[in-house]
């Protein structure tokens, strides 16, 4: 189904335009996903489409891979209003929020007030490369639906379970379902990551970009561990240190 | 030495405003830091400082961290006009650019054309923190001394050293040198990075982030290395990915 909407005034298309914003995206329960890849991506995932918004120049030359869903041809101005990136590809997916997911698979990464899109967005890439099933952002993290940390998945985002809004009674929650909780810190007395307690059902956690993991969190965990480092630097980027913690975990099975 | 400069006409102040951008930094070999952290480090580091730019707030309460320096003191509207954070701490400093290090020392990370300035600081500060001597760019890569970069960096551009402008005809004379080049490629019939081999004296490459590392580049490597990944991701992020290398090259010391 195509519509053609070209006026920048159609109610839809401005109700579109306020999803940049996390308020919008909260009340509306949907999200948007920028350029061809990403877009292709989340159509063949479980995620459910709501729209798909192109230029004209764009339906002409991939416009069949979308014909199943509902198509909206606008003008390359429109497009441009609609999108975050300074050089939008022609297209723009209109997406629904995941339902929350449940804590039934074995392996997860839990991000405690991470702040950066760029840093929230390289965790869920690796998690995915290193076959995590999941990744779980705090109450106070970033919105994972924004459209920086969408693009810095790199459409990781569509392949792995993504929690939000989590917090210390979800972890203590899952604790007594069974699972043991590593969190990463930056020094002190705690194990070295190559020596790390292995388990079945696990939940690695890492903390915000200046402060780290909280203490609520430190205080449940049952196993601390470090990176270690040598040379002048204090701490890695957490984004890095995330993805060097999950890679530990896969090089080890 | 303490100037009050309040006026955005000085000619001076007029200057290092053009510093925000790559032409003029190489124009006047100049670049900025901005942040009491990362000011205080500059100045007890090996760079050379030109002056020191602060608000009178900030003249007030850390002044006489600076005070060996030459010193400008102005206003919050023009600090805020020169600085690139949109919240500045109230200090700037104005600094030459390295002179062109030599590969005297061991052990190097070559950047391929990296584009982003968060992957290029986070390369930086991974390269400080795993202990290598230095970080190379080639010709291409993003400009280094850019506010952003820096910012990424967190210090560690001031602690290691830093090359631009680099190419293959470096690499080669380099491996004249008796350097052992080490490329990371993404898949193919490369060595496991685990299984690596390691030398005394030993370059490695990292690519661009869409494209890897360049034929010319593979094309005089030693060796091709990658880092195991599973699920449906294609790629790790190019600063991820360069510091699980860097990270394997310590660990296995």
């Amino acid at each position: 189904m195509v519509k053609k909407l070209l006026s920048s005034q159609n109610s839809y298309l401005k109700k579109v335009a306020k999803l940049k914003t996390r308020k919008y995206r909260e009340e509306f329960g949907l999200f948007l996903v920028e350029g061809l890849r990403a877009c292709r991506e989340v159509v063949s995932s479980d995620f459910l489409v709501e729209s798909v918004i192109m230029t004209e120049e764009f339906f002409d030359t991939h416009g069949q891979d979308f014909q199943s869903l509902s198509c909206i041809v606008t003008t390359d101005a429109i497009l441009a209003w609609l999108c975050d990136t300074k050089t939008p590809q022609g297209v723009l997916a209109v997406v629904h929020l995941p339902k929350a997911c449940t804590m039934e698979k074995n392996r997860y990464i839990y991000c405690d007030c991470i702040q950066d899109p760029g840093n929230a967005g390289t965790i869920i890439r690796s998690a995915d490369a290193f076959g995590f099933d999941g990744v779980i952002f705090s109450c106070g993290s970033v919105d994972v639906f924004s459209p920086k940390v969408i693009r810095a998945t790199m459409g990781s985002v569509f392949h792995i379970d993504v929690m939000t809004e989590a917090n210390v009674a979800l972890l203590t929650k899952a604790k007594q379902a069974g699972f043991f909780v590593t969190a990463s810190a930056l020094h002190g007395a705690s194990v070295d990551v190559q020596s790390m307690t292995r388990k079945n059902k696990q939940i690695f956690v890492v903390g915000n970009e200046g402060n780290g993991v909280s203490d609520a969190v430190l205080s449940l965990s049952d196993e601390i561990v470090h990176i270690p480092m040598q040379g002048a630097a204090e701490s890695l980027n957490a984004g890095v240190a995330a993805s060097i913690l999950m890679y530990e975990v896969l090089r080890h099975e």
